[in-house]
C-alpha cells in the first residue's frame, strides 16, 4: 500500500457485548484491512465504566498482543491489564478521555482519530466528549443511541460539529443494527427526495413476544419465555416499556428534520404504569393479570384477518411506537422470527416503497456495522 | 456556509433520459444543496454523442441559465446551444473531454471534479476517460454499466486508479437504480463479512413479462404488450436477450472478487438464436412459435406451486441469469409489478438474509441515485 496507507486510531468507549465483539473483529482483521484497503487501524484507548486503558503509540500493537488485552478485559478487567506491555491504566473518567483527545490533537501525526461509543452511557455524559472530538476535526461512530436522543440543542450542536457537508459522524447501528437504515435515509435526502414516512419493527424481543401471542401463548407465559431465553434485559420492563424502540424512532425523526424530544414520542408500553415500581420478581408475578387483555387484543385482530406487531411510525412531524394491527399477508404481517422490516415511503418511492429487511440485533451484527462505519469514514478521500 | 463550502464541478457525459433528468435535478436543487450541505455544485461540461458543451467558469451558471441550456438540449441540441451566453460548443469527441480534464487539473482551483457517465457508451470508449480522471485524483460516478463490464484488466486498472482505501468511484445506480445494492455489498465487505450469494430480479421489463405469463397471457402477446407500453427497448431482444441483467450480475460478481468476463456469465435468452438476425417486424411476427414452449413452462411450474422469475444469481465464483422456478409464497414469488428484490446471503446474514426491495428502474430514480452518489463523494471530509 506504501504511500497511500492511512493510520486510523480508535478510542473505544464501552466493553460490553458489542464492545468486546468489535475489539475482537478489529484485532482479528487488522492486517487484512491493511492489505485490502491500506487502512492501518490501531487502538489508542479502551475505556469502560471501570477502567481506561491507553495504548502508547510505541507499543507493540500486534493482533496477538491485543488479543491478550481482550482476554484480560473479558476475564477481569481492572486486575489483569496492568501487566500488559505498553498499556497505561488509569481510573476511568471521561475527563481523562477529553484530555487524551486534546493531547492527540496536539501531537498531530496525521492520523485520523475515531471516537467509538459502543457503551450504554447516558446522553449527558457522552454528547460533550463526542462533540469535542468532532469540533477538533476528528471522527465519531456511535452504536450508543443515547447521545443522539438528548436535548435537541445538544443534538444539533453535535451535528454541526461533524460538519454539514463533510459529515464526520456515523451511527448506522443505532437503528436496525447493521441494516442500511440511516445510510438509506441519507442517500434519499442527498437525492433530494422527500421522506414522508419510515415504518419499522425495531425490537427482536417484542417481535418474539407478538409472535408468541399470535401462536396462542398467554402474555405472562410469553414474557417469561423471552426472559428465560435471554431475549430481554434482566428487567423485562426495559424492553416492554418501548423506550428503546422510541429512541430508534426519535433518531429517525430527527434525521428527517423533526425537533422532537424523547418525551414527545408517543410510546405504548406493554405493561401498565402501576407495575413500574415493583421489584423484578414482583413484576413477573403480576403478569397474569394482563393475560386476558392481550388475549382479547390478539383475538380482535384475528377477527379482522390481522396480527399485532410492535411498530415505530416516523414522519418529519410525528413519532409513535406501539402495537398495531397489520394485515396477516402484508410485509409486516408475514414477518417471522426476530427480523426487522423497515419501509421507506418517499416522494419517489410512493406507490411502491423502498424496503429493507433482515436481522437487526445482536452484538456481532452491531459490531460489524460499527466496523463498516469506521471504515466508511476512513476510506474517505 | 462560508469557509466550509466546497466547489464540485460536473462533467456529464450523456444527455438521454437519465442525463436530462439529472441535469434538471441538479439545476433545480443547486441552491438548496448549497444551503443544506455547503456544496456548490456546478456544471463544467455537458457532452453527448453529438455535442460537447463547455461552460466557462466565469459564466453565469444560474439555475435559470442552465434551465435554458437544458431546454436547448432537449429541443434540438446542435443548433440551439450556440447562442447561449458562456457556452462554448465543440464537436463531441472524447479526446476533447480528456484535454479538458487535463486543463482543469492544471488550473487547479481546489474544486473537486466529478466525471458523470450517464450515457450508454461502450466500455472501450469510456474506461480510459474515467481511469484518466481517477488517476488525476478526481472523481467519477457511473450510471453506465459498460465501463464496469469491459476486460477484467481494464476494470481493475480503473478501480486501482480510484484508490483502494479512498474510493473515488461510485456506481450505485448500475444495479437496481437508486436501491442500496452496491453500497450494501461494500458495507458488508467493510464489516469483514463474507458475501456468499446475491440473488436478485434486475429487470422491470422481464418482471412484467413473467407476471403476464403467470396470468395466462401468451408469450407473444405479453411481449407485444410490453413493447406497446414502452417497457422494452425499440428492439425487444435487447431486453429478452438478458444481456442487460447479465451486466448487472457481472458488476456484482466483480464486486465480490470474481475475475469473470461478460462472456463467462451464463445467460438464458428468452428467444432462440435463430431469431437473432431478423428485423424487428420479422422478429415480432415470429413470436407465436414460442407460445407453446413458455405456456408449458408456466404450467410445469404451477404444478409444483411455483412461478417463473427472471433472476440473477451471483457468487464470488459464478454468475448466471435466467428463468427460475420459485415458490409462489417466497419473497421472489410474491413480488409484484416491476419492483426489484435483492437477497444478500453472507456469513452473518445466513439463516435470515438481508433483503432490499423496491422500484429499481426509471430515469428519475436513476438520476436521483446518481445525485446521491455525487453528493456522497462531495460530502467526504
Amino acid at each position: 500500500m506504501g504511500g497511500s496507507s492511512r493510520v486510523v486510531e480508535l478510542v473505544q468507549y464501552g466493553m460490553g457485548g458489542v464492545g468486546r465483539a468489535l475489539f475482537g473483529l478489529v484485532t482479528r482483521n487488522a492486517s487484512d484491512i491493511y492489505n485490502r484497503l491500506g487502512i492501518d487501524l490501531r487502538y489508542r484507548a479502551l475505556v469502560d465504566s471501570r477502567t481506561a486503558l491507553h495504548l502508547d503509540e510505541n507499543s507493540a500493537l500486534s493482533p496477538q498482543h491485543l488479543g491478550h488485552l481482550l482476554a484480560g478485559f473479558q476475564a477481569n478487567p481492572p486486575e489483569r491489564l496492568k501487566d500488559q506491555a505498553g498499556a497505561v491504566e488509569k481510573p476511568s473518567d471521561l475527563s481523562v478521555l477529553a484530555t487524551e483527545l486534546d493531547r492527540l490533537r496536539r501531537d498531530d501525526r496525521g492520523a485520523r482519530l475515531v471516537v467509538v461509543d459502543v457503551s450504554g452511557a447516558s446522553e449527558t455524559i457522552m454528547e460533550p466528549v463526542i462533540s469535542a472530538a468532532l469540533r477538533q476535526g476528528q471522527y465519531a461512530v456511535l452504536a450508543n443511541k443515547r447521545p443522539l436522543c438528548g436535548p435537541i440543542a445538544d443534538y444539533r450542536q453535535m451535528l454541526a460539529a461533524a460538519g454539514t457537508g463533510a459529515n464526520r459522524l456515523r451511527y448506522e447501528t443505532t437503528v436496525g443494527a447493521a441494516l442500511p437504515v440511516i445510510s438509506t435515509v441519507t442517500a434519499l435526502q442527498d437525492a433530494q427526495d422527500r421522506v414522508f414516512q419510515v415504518n419499522g419493527t425495531f425490537s427482536g424481543t417484542l417481535a418474539y413476544l407478538t409472535s408468541r401471542l399470535e401462536a396462542g401463548v398467554s402474555y405472562s407465559q410469553a414474557v417469561r419465555e423471552a426472559k428465560e431465553k435471554g431475549f430481554t434485559e434482566p428487567d423485562p420492563r426495559d424492553d416492554l416499556g418501548g423506550v428503546d424502540v422510541a429512541r430508534k424512532a426519535l433518531i429517525l425523526a430527527r434525521l428527517l428534520g423533526s425537533s422532537l424530544e424523547l418525551k414527545d414520542v408517543q410510546i405504548e408500553a406493554l405493561y401498565p404504569a402501576e407495575l413500574a415500581d415493583l421489584d423484578i420478581p414482583g413484576f413477573m408475578e403480576s403478569l397474569p393479570q394482563l393475560d386476558a387483555e392481550y388475549a382479547g387484543r390478539v383475538e380482535e385482530a384475528a377477527r379482522e384477518g390481522k396480527v399485532l406487531r410492535y411498530l415505530a411510525t416516523v414522519t418529519p412531524e410525528s413519532c409513535r411506537v406501539g402495537l398495531e394491527k397489520v394485515a396477516k399477508d402484508s410485509p409486516f404481517g408475514r414477518l417471522q422470527g426476530t427480523n426487522n422490516l423497515i419501509v421507506f415511503r418517499t416522494a419517489r418511492y410512493d406507490q411502491s416503497p423502498l424496503i429493507v429487511q433482515g436481522p437487526g440485533a445482536g452484538a456481532e451484527l452491531t459490531a460489524s456495522g460499527v466496523l463498516a462505519d469506521i471504515l466508511g469514514l476512513a476510506r474517505r478521500a
